[in-house]
């Protein structure tokens, strides 16, 4: 593990005074220091990075794909060490960092497929048409191209699948694009192992330098200087509503503004269906004690809002939520801020008229520092409608019970409630027949919605949208999250009138690449 | 033609005091008298609109593209008025505006023939893992969904093809977004015929009051209130620089920012390779002059930037276009405030030392006013790179012959003029070989890529990209013109774990909308 900066494939100390990560389950810092980059960094490695794109971007798709694949065996090849100072940085405990790490793979692998594969380039093909009136149509062929250099911002609650290798940095590399990631404080020992196994990827695979650098900072000025500089053409960041609006912020006050992809906050309302309550109250209560107490509540899709309608079944489902509850351990957070900001939020609200804590942790250990214990409030809709502090984002092991009146009452509470990652729906046997209109607006606030199912645990796949009306992202339609996450970095370029054998392989006669395409209106691979 | 606003099928006349269009080659008043909305007015038309939303996203694609074609229908329905009283508020001539009319029906079409056919919503199903280790996978399933109501802005330029039903109202309306236009204050008598041909369509086909409403305004308060309403959820523009980073301000400052497409400023580069001069300059000439004085030069797409290498043929080249450029007759502008703007900029920027002006307009119509001289100018590239005010848009028939040492000098002059909607290379019979490095420089700035061509001219097909980096438009993964600019009002929406009967038509089992899927990475019908 190195503690300095690496732009390309050099690792640079600076002056400035180093940090150290501190161990959230002792409070103890960690060893290794860390050194803070300077905005001579910054421009060093945009500049790197705008140089490497000219080459990166044209590499041949396997020889892309072939580098996404070797960063994961170089994560891989990190072992123990990069697990064990995973856990130290972050209080997660191995298992948990261990899944993360094939998460982290998984997706790297992900990409490496869509990039081997093509076809994510959407080209699209409208031939001549010589013989139209009045005027002839020229040939036209588009396809997506990348935009150059992409700041990514390493989360703290992923220190592998949303960090340094993570889905952004996958996505924007498999997009050809080069990265430049701003580690996040929290957890620097575990980001420069990764970066480190990035680096060895590059040179291994004979990748341009400068198609990745990471830089360390305790504080923000390396983030607000990398989204300002004049080479950065987009930002991706999985935070929180503040940090992703201030880049969001400075991005746009830009002389040339740019794209951020800020993944911010949700309370991934869950719908309780008076069916499924009355069907199976017991079991929804397990499987949700288990989503809201996964990682300490941790996840930007945990469920942190529950919408039922008064009933009797509500109450065996009230009562068997709360013993499990109960029942969950207090779990170590991710930081001392983090830890802080969970309890100083639950205290506010919990200290509003009218809202009751129905559960909490029994069991809190008290071996370890930063503790969060789980809790479930109750609050009637009525009053949730009054107050738009029940609408934030408790980020950790909480959840709220909203009890509505009636179906209308409910719907009331959905629409108040803003943008989401994700909404669930809990039904009966007899499904959503006869909830169309709910249906309607949950649609109209989601990026994802379940059927049945708890929303933490985001699939890495085709179809996955991680990605929902604001507040939770800055623009929601992009993913960060899936394959289609690719297309945040990449914008089309349509050429009019080439002869063939000039165009990219993507584009030409006879489609060398083998790749899906938009052919006259056909998709095909001809 | 009826002055007044309209709010779904109401025509509502306001207490504002009225104004009148202006015929800019008499620059006298035209006859109609038009009301300038007021708030309530923006009130009443985004809650009719949001209402309409929720019945209007739900229609069957057939019925959505039914209304699409009733407004072509209608359109043409309103005959020689409409014609007349375009030509009299633009000044442009009726071959033209006829031309436009049929562009503005066939992009209607177009839209209705993307809906009916229904893959643009991209489905893309990832079939459940039922047995995938160490956990299985739900059903995922994906499509886009429109975002809600639209506001459009009507162009000067166009006072069809980009305004009341142009390609915005058509891709937002076929995406099933509602829509509401903010007329241009130049051609209001235009901008009302054509609200009343889709107020008419809407009513024929039984589309849900409020899915079309239209607001006027002689000054900017009711476009200012239109983009900062709440329920308003995205905002497509084509004019000025300075008008879209307004409404881009307004949309990123609201409580909920949202996105707008705004598409504003681009001097299209021409590159002129040496063997194309050498083997065609006459022919290029020709091409070119014909492209630059088009409808007055008043194109997104006027080819304002030629560059080129110090030769013999460029000599050549420059005496033909001269000669053409001088030959064709002055035009009236659309507006007096765009003549003034064209004559004050042309003039500042040949106020230049070392800029040189080689032709303009011998013939100027002294019978009409707001003419605009075509005008061709020549500046060293050395001259060129030392200040920004060559690489202002002057619209109107307007070009600047750059001309550089070398080809390397030339790739300086091309990074330096920013994103473009389009550029141009025209080139030898030998092609682009050996000009890697210019096609790789052209493409990181241009939405668009035209081989021996003229940008102007923009087809509506389904490979057309026109939208380019910032200044051209506000963001370049987004296009204005072809069928996917219906991407710029949906956003995705991922289904889990959804029983196969319960989803939205689009992605149910057996397909029974016929539409092209992305199917377990297959792109298929079945």
């Amino acid at each position: 593990m190195d503690g300095r900066n690496i732009i390309g494939s050099e690792y640079i100390e600076t002056a400035n005074r180093p940090f150290r990560a501190i161990n959230p389950n002792t409070g103890l810092p960690l060893e290794g220091e860390f050194y803070p980059a300077n905005s001579n960094d910054v421009d060093a490695a945009l500049k790197l990075a705008n140089t490497a794109f000219r080459t990166y971007k044209n590499l041949h798709k396997d020889e892309k794909a072939a580098f996404l694949r070797a960063i994961g065996e170089e994560i891989i090849a990190a072992g123990d060490t990069l697990i064990q100072r995973a856990c130290e940085e972050t209080g997660l405990p191995a298992a948990r960092i261990i899944g993360e790490r094939g998460r982290t793979v998984t997706q790297l692998n992900m990409f490496a497929d869509v990039v081997e594969e093509g076809s994510w380039v959407e080209a699209i093909i409208d031939p001549a048409l010589p013989e139209r009136q009045p005027a002839p149509r020229p040939d036209l062929r588009r396809m997506l191209v990348p935009i150059g250099p992409v700041v990514v911002f390493g989360a703290s609650n992923f220190p592998l699948a949303f960090s340094v290798a993570g889905g952004d940095t996958a996505s924007a590399l498999a997009a050809g694009c080069p990265v430049i990631v701003k580690a996040h404080s929290a957890h620097p020992g575990t980001s420069s192992i990764v970066a480190s196994a990035i680096v060895k990827a590059a040179q291994k695979t004979g990748m341009p330098e400068g198609v990745f650098s990471i830089l360390f900072d305790s504080a923000y000025q390396i983030g607000e200087a990398l989204v300002k500089h004049p080479l950065t053409k987009s930002v991706a960041f999985t935070g929180s509503f503040k940090g992703g609006m201030a880049l969001n912020r400075f991005a746009s006050e830009r002389r040339v503004p740019i794209p951020v992809f800020a993944e911010m906050s949700s309370i991934n309302p869950v719908i309780l269906l008076p069916e499924a309550l009355e069907e199976r109250a017991e079991q929804i209560a397990a499987d949700y004690a288990a989503s809201i107490t996964l990682g300490a509540g941790q996840f930007c899709t945990n469920p942190g809002l529950l919408l039922c309608v008064r009933s009797e079944a509500l109450e065996t489902f009230k009562s068997a939520l709360s013993k499990l509850i109960e029942g969950s351990p207090s779990a170590t957070m991710l930081t001392s801020g983090i830890c802080d900001n969970y309890c100083s939020l639950s205290d506010k609200i919990l200290s509003q008229k009218d809202i009751k804590l129905l559960a909490q942790s029994k069991t809190v250990n008290t071996e370890a520092q930063n503790q969060a214990a789980a809790m479930l409030a109750e609050v009637p809709a009525s009053v949730f409608l009054e107050s738009e502090i029940f609408r934030e984002e408790v980020f950790g092991p909480w959840s709220l019970l909203v009890v509505a009146d009636n179906i209308n009452q409910l719907e009331e509470v959905l629409e108040a409630v803003g943008g989401q990652l994700t909404v669930s729906l809990i039904s009966g046997e007899k499904g959503v027949n006869g909830y169309e209109s709910l249906v309607s607006k949950a649609t109209d606030i989601a990026g994802r919605l379940l059927m049945n199912g708890v929303p933490t645990g985001v699939e890495v796949c085709h179809a996955m949208q991680h990605g929902g009306p604001f507040p939770s992202t800055t623009d929601s339609r992009f993913t960060s999250v899936g394959a289609t996450a690719i297309r945040r970095f990449v914008r089309p370029v349509c050429y009019q009138g080439w002869q063939a054998d000039m165009l990219p392989d993507e584009l030409k006669d006879g489609n060398p690449l083998n790749i899906w395409r938009l052919n006259d209106k056909k998709w095909t691979k001809e």
